[in-house]
């Protein structure tokens, strides 16, 4: 019960509480925007639960397995709310949280650290070498991924629904097998961007036990597709309530609720003044979407009988690939400061505000 | 009266004398684009004293105001310009101008200076962190700016006015902020792209008294302003008449007036072997157009009754964007010859001959 | 006879037979597409002896002329075949073909090389310095490249077909004038990207006698001529009865049957971990291309009677632009690994996929 204890003095955890009011919410009817917050609230924490699980189950597997399983359940949360919402066809929806939890951990959580790290320790350094190859790797995984998109607008272009369907399983397998590529060059011994050093190292926390561990896991994650089902039921009636747009609702509102846990420990290292693996969680945890998230999305769609296609509209596409071609030039520096930061977090606000102005 | 000596010794200041030359074609209703060239030419030298007046005050000042005045008043012949424009409802020439202040920085003083410095001191090497952390603030800034014309231009985009003009209106307030905050880092001790070294310092000339440097600031100011109502007069004809487009002037003509003094010490620097000064002032230049200038713009625009809504055309976005990211791999290389010169010219060029191509 | 027993020992060598093949398949009227592969086939080893002839006559002029040799013969093979399509008024083929020669040294060159280096050497290095240098220059020339088309596109653009075609001569005129520069800096001692390293050094090759040499040249030359046409000739009958695109055969095909042999020397030079002469290569084509083969093209079009506009589709642009910018990343790193190879051949399949997909 010493999990417990410690789960009770972390302020985040206290949020669990919102899993109890939403059961009561929704037997209450009571309106749909108080049912999706209190949803996605309760979303919050155990998604932290699902993350701290995985990595104490890692503490115990070693490096190497341990990397595997950072690398495939890193993005958990987001998995399940994106595949509840692609069984209820809510494909827009599931294409702006891709894009809004790539452009969140660039702009955001980096801006963020950024900003927290430079108040605290002045201007911060963090190892260029490997913030580069990292971020170069998410470029070319944030091209691949545009590229059905940018084919697929141009009037003259791919039109057939076959052929965009085609291209973008292409993509999908091309961008699973680079996965699978990326996973077994990192166990071969080379330092890759999906099996990152885990934060525990750095946040010093005592792991559960094996079983608390497994516990903790399987509970969290029956609790996540629970609240998942809550929360895509409310989406089409808040879209229609409250004129917000399924597309902002996704861009924003999904990946924080998925994230914000792995968020917070990002900041939290900046702070610390390890800048270095705050800037690789942002940057690999963008990655592991695109290569990882991306693909599974796009075959289980095809089972799921809602076929994914990744035709982005024009607005994703200018968010993502602006935000990795910044990132790719704040990563060739190998210095940050608060000002960078501010920056990085002002492009997030403007974005924010196109995306809410949008119908 | 050793200032007037001073100034009849370099060929720049025997320009003021087409002020009176403009006012003799004006009382004599000569031909529109005999009374444009006068009153541009007239404009160079008063732009130049504007600037020397700011440094002149600025060496009295203290490092600190000094930096601030440089920081507000650096790009002033040209705010003159623009806010006239604006009251005569021209927007077309006042985004143009923008534009062409940005690349004209970017593309054809960077590419001078490299051009000129190179084939005086053979290969350049210049302050490559510095350079670096510059041009990243550009590259936010300009993704910042070109955000409202990326959603605008999109069929199924924001389409309503009062959206666009609520998203220009959010960017504006956003670029003011990070101006602040960039000024307030710059006062804190670190060395931001806003408040940089004085060209006076390398160029070594004798300061004014304060009280001179506050008259010529007056006179030249006054100037300025009275020449500008003059030349923006001559636009409808001119573009009537010669079948240039009012896009074409503001582009290539307002650039070169309001800053041509300034981009003259950049090359001097550069000859002079200090390329890191040079390209200081280019990018920062750039800068502070795009974090100071645009927003006044903004807020002034609204206040004339002809807001000013941050959409800009598309060959002003593949112009912008490309030459920030160009200047953004220029500087994170560190040195320069006279090829990578001629080549940014070159572009320059042929960006000029689009932009006369458009009609 | 040393050259011929040399030759019969490399495979390349071999597929010379497939001239005589060319030959009777023609004669025997056999299906265009046994004719088209065939042709193909046997430029392969023509455009390598092209290569090899240049090289040893370079080894017999000194360095200077010999890199005027290479830089402008270069490419030789390739500029005959879009010489004979142009003449047959395939433009869409030509402009294919070149949006192909760069893609496919930038991206399908370089990253096979990685692939192969990296899993021979483990992580490679190469000189970052140089690599930068050289792909600025081709970010700047892609760049130039690209305007014509990014203003013909816009609707409210440019649109007579006289402004089009001012825009490409002038582009292409300051393509050559830059071209004419950075062989007159390397000449002056710099190190341009134009006249490279002969790979000869490296690969230790006897060089032929300046006679053989000038043998060689002269009749492979004759024979790309002869098989320039018969495949040219080809195309339309493929195009019309496998359903396959101009567009497809220019982007994949022409480049890969005249660039391969250069290509294998890529490959072979990482594998030998000299990973700076591979980039050198691989960037060094690229820019060739766009700063001299592409405004001889334009000329030459001229007078032959098709004039070569610089509109590149949307497609092409994508690419283009796509992977000069993901080079120019690569490059500002300096070192290498497979994993990084690996992604960026699959963002060449992922491009083949879509061009096969187009219509």
């Amino acid at each position: 019960m010493v999990e417990v204890r410690r789960l009770l003095r972390s302020p985040l955890y206290w949020l669990l509480l919102f899993a109890p009011a939403t059961l009561v919410l929704e037997l209450a009817a009571a309106s749909p925007i108080w049912v999706l917050l209190s949803a996605s609230l309760a979303i919050i924490p155990l998604a932290g639960l699902i993350g701290e699980g995985t990595e104490s189950l890692a503490a115990h597997t070693g490096p190497r397995i341990g990397g595997l399983l950072n690398a495939t359940l890193g993005n958990a949360a987001e998995l399940i709310i994106t595949i509840v919402a692609i069984r209820e066809g809510l494909l827009e929806l599931v294409k702006a949280s891709i894009t809004g939890s790539i452009i969140g951990n660039l702009l955001f959580v980096l801006g963020l650290s950024m900003v927290w790290g430079g108040v605290r320790n002045g201007r911060q350094t963090f190892e260029r070498r490997r913030a580069q190859t990292d971020s170069i790797q998410l470029l070319l995984a944030v091209t691949a991924l545009a590229i059905p998109s940018l084919f697929g607008q141009s009037a003259s272009g791919i039109n057939g629904a076959t052929e965009v369907e085609a291209l973008s399983l292409g993509v999908a397998a091309l961008m699973m097998a680079i996965y699978g590529l990326g996973l077994f060059f990192s166990l071969r011994g080379g330092d890759g961007p999906l099996t990152r050093r885990s934060a525990e190292e750095v946040v010093h926390k005592p792991a559960w036990t094996v079983r608390g561990a497994l516990t903790v896991l399987g509970l969290s994650t029956l609790g996540v597709v629970w609240l998942s089902e809550v929360l895509v039921h409310q989406v089409e009636p808040v879209v229609r309530g409250l004129g917000v747009s399924q597309f902002f609702l996704g861009v924003i509102l999904v990946p924080i609720v998925g994230n914000i846990a792995e968020h917070l420990v990002a900041v939290k290292v900046a702070a610390r003044n390890q800048m270095s693996l705050s800037v690789e969680i942002a940057v690999g945890s963008s990655l592991q979407i695109a290569l990882f998230v991306v693909p599974v999305l796009v075959f289980l769609s095809l089972a799921l009988g809602h076929p994914l296609t990744l035709v982005f509209n024009g607005f994703e596409l200018i968010a993502l690939i602006g935000a990795v071609v910044i990132v790719n030039q704040v990563a060739s520096d190998g210095e940050s400061n608060w000002l960078e930061g501010a920056e990085l977090l002002a492009l997030y606000l403007i974005l924010a505000l196109a995306f809410f102005l949008l119908h």
